[in-house]
């Protein structure tokens, strides 16, 4: 082993229900994997831990510290960092056009694009999320950077140089010059990340990322297709996200925007859609027969999205979830409030919100989620959106995990006496890190923070 | 002068404009304080300058970080820190008889509540919340504590010793004896809090706090209501929360329980209602008659109102509004939190969350709030609900204020290479900072943190 973890950790086993590890020993081979969970009712758990212990090789866990796995953020705009929290209030066309776009743009300056960049991925891992799929900018060296500093960092980063080629839709200082151009940058990109990734232990991978459709001519939407069958990529997207967007797609095909990247090749397996709150029920079925994952961000959705995407009603029907922080249409780079909201937005989904409509009609009933299930969006639902063995710390996982520490100065969370049990600790967790007690991370079994 | 602070604050002007207060210097008197305010341009700012230096009483503000006034939490529950964040995946009745009532039950134990209380105000001031309205709990020597630590600490608290006298809604173990006990324990608790309060720079002041309507007996309410005037007592209880709470009131009076409230003399200037999300338009004229504020929780909304309150409307209508964490109905402490859900919960009040419902009828119209209506809320809004020269970086304010730092280790905001404007620094401050970030805390002129 190349290390032994001794505490108390928690897990998803289903979507509602979480194991609670109880001062198991959790032992990580060289590769990063969890080989081994040893429970201390088990016969080895002594030998195990001695062994450990001699070889200098032990990680104990103090009073008050928890373990639990590392976060997955499915859907980041990694460029918008620089302005996080800012112009929220302007109306969505105002925000791309007068803010986004133009920030967007300037990571064609290197310089600018290496400094944002390292203070993003710093943050990320120090609040705990151990797996990131960003979009990026349509520069292909900005894009790179950004996969060099995950793999140098380490990181494990999914991430999509943006396609958006469609004249009529993105402003001239900001687009690819033509189809052609940007499906040969997407490949150099592909190709590039792929050598860097040979030299990296926890993984970076490229991903086929075209903005969203209207953003997209058909020709590079079939190219991007093509090239994501022919590599098996990654591919992420925004779908469905608002009225404007839902309608606009409507208009131009006929059918729902799901549909139009199905019909592209777009929607696989592999394939992360963020938001997706306007599918219909036929368009949830064919995520849930293509394996298509929702990126469910709803901090942004708040802003965005005019409605809650009903996402307990599509998780039950198969398709597979996981969380967003969706810098900066959410301000929040922390996938623990994406874990808060998205449970209040369930809630506030089930019961409606409006005081002066009736009870019986004002909302949409069984939509609430509990923050356990949210809590597997953030690890296993992450993991299997993204086809990776993450999100778990169970044997043959990855050792992506977080250390929270409830005791620590100027951050201790309210346990008294004993009183809770560690269910309720793990509520607590959820619901009170900051990020201050988080005081380790974990990637691959590789101490990140 | 006792101190002159010298850096860039903001502060409200109207519900919509901030202030920004680049570069000046902040005299505090004696007394606590804002005694001037100057501006690098007047022609004294030199003089008064170079006096601070000389005298050592100049506090100067780094790069990076500005001044905030302190934020004022017009409705926690300070026992229930014990549970916050636990059990919020619960139905209301469950939560309040297997949680949150044996809890309350436990604070006749004076040890326990020393301890929950030291934590819960340490909390608070490291989270930037210089006054807060409290409800304890029944027990007189616990509240009474509660008044003690926060004169301790230098909070500005008003604590609320609750009454719930009605035998049927409360249970057997947690409930005061009779309409007569629970008259004469807050007549007593009154009295002894003046009396702590005549040493206390900052001040501690007793509040008159029914639990809410249902929980009370007639002969109670009518009693707390001739305490109020005769006293000229803070008021405050809960109004019109959730459906169950409206339509209860309303099938035991035939009216809502706003005029329930009023006619017991208890919707006073000084009375700070919590939730009121069911107002009628009539129930908001009479709070803007009587001038009695909303606490407005919109954290604590989302699990147990079954609705958004529409505060934009009643704001509009000249109510008085602030904010509240509701502790432990709402599980986040900081009112940072509270300004970013009341501004996320108006926009999903006026787009509406059903995706099924066409967007002209999902939401209410007009209903969203800016970052700088929620920041009024959390500050001058706050000042105003309790009567208080408060919440405001003004001349004849309380020095109640927080400094931010925004490039501290490890909690550092995404702030580059100038291309922020202070308006974009006052959002990111409001929607990035986290406890770590607020390096120190006034109240009254003294330093907390
Ligand atoms: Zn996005
Ligand atoms: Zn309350």
């Amino acid at each position: 082993m190349a290390k032994v973890i001794k505490g108390t950790g928690f897990s998803s086993v289903t979507q509602q229900e979480i194991e609670i590890l109880e001062d198991h020993l959790f032992c990580i081979n060289e590769d990063g994997f969890i080989a081994r969970r040893i429970s201390p009712k088990q016969e080895e758990y002594e030998e195990v831990l001695q062994q450990a212990l001699k070889e200098e090789q032990l990680i104990e866990l103090k009073e008050g510290q928890y373990l639990l796995p590392g976060f997955i953020d499915l859907h980041i705009h990694a460029p918008q960092w620089a302005q996080s929290g800012t112009a929220l209030d302007l109306p969505l066309y105002e925000w791309l056009n007068a803010h986004t776009f133009p920030l967007e743009a300037k990571f064609s300056d290197i310089a600018f694009a290496h400094k944002t960049y390292h203070h993003l991925v710093d943050t990320l891992l120090a609040s705990g999320t151990t797996t990131a799929l960003y979009f990026a900018t349509i520069h292909e060296e900005a894009s790179y950077i950004l996969a060099q500093i995950c793999a140098e960092k380490g990181q494990r980063g999914l991430i999509g140089k943006v396609v958006m080629d469609a004249p009529e839709q993105n402003p001239d200082y900001y687009r690819d010059a033509s189809a052609k151009e940007a499906l040969e940058g997407t490949e150099r990109f592909i190709q590039r990340v792929k050598e860097l990734n040979a030299g990296t232990k926890q993984g970076v991978y490229p991903v086929v990322t075209p903005r969203f459709v209207p953003s997209c001519t058909d020709s590079v939407l079939e190219g991007l297709g093509k090239i994501a069958a022919a590599h098996d990529m990654h591919v992420t997207s925004h779908c469905s996200e608002s009225d404007w967007a839902h309608d606009h797609v409507k208009e131009r095909f006929g059918i729902n925007d799901s549909q139009v990247l199905k019909g592209f090749g777009l929607l696989t397996d592999k394939a992360v859609m963020a938001h997706s709150n306007f599918l219909s029920d036929e368009d949830a079925r064919t995520y849930q027969e293509q394996g298509t994952a929702i990126a469910h961000c709803p901090v942004s959705n708040a802003y965005f999205a005019n409605s809650v995407i009903p996402i307990k009603h599509f998780s039950d029907m198969g398709v597979e979830v996981g969380l967003g922080t969706d810098l900066s249409g959410g301000f929040d780079p922390s996938v623990y409030s994406a874990i808060r909201q998205a449970v209040m937005s369930s809630r506030m989904l089930e019961d409606g919100v409006d005081p002066q409509k009736e009870a019986a009609s004002r909302g949409r009933a069984h939509s609430r989620i509990t923050v356990k299930e949210a809590f597997y969006f953030a690890t296993a639902g992450g993991g299997e959106s993204v086809s990776l063995p993450i999100g778990r710390l169970a044997e043959g996982y990855a050792f992506d995990a977080q250390i929270v520490d409830t005791g620590i100065e100027d951050a201790s969370m309210p346990i008294f006496d004993g009183m809770d049990t560690l269910d309720d600790i793990f509520e607590k967790l959820l619901y009170l890190t900051q990020r201050r007690n988080i005081v380790s991370v974990f990637v691959h079994g590789q101490q990140v923070k």
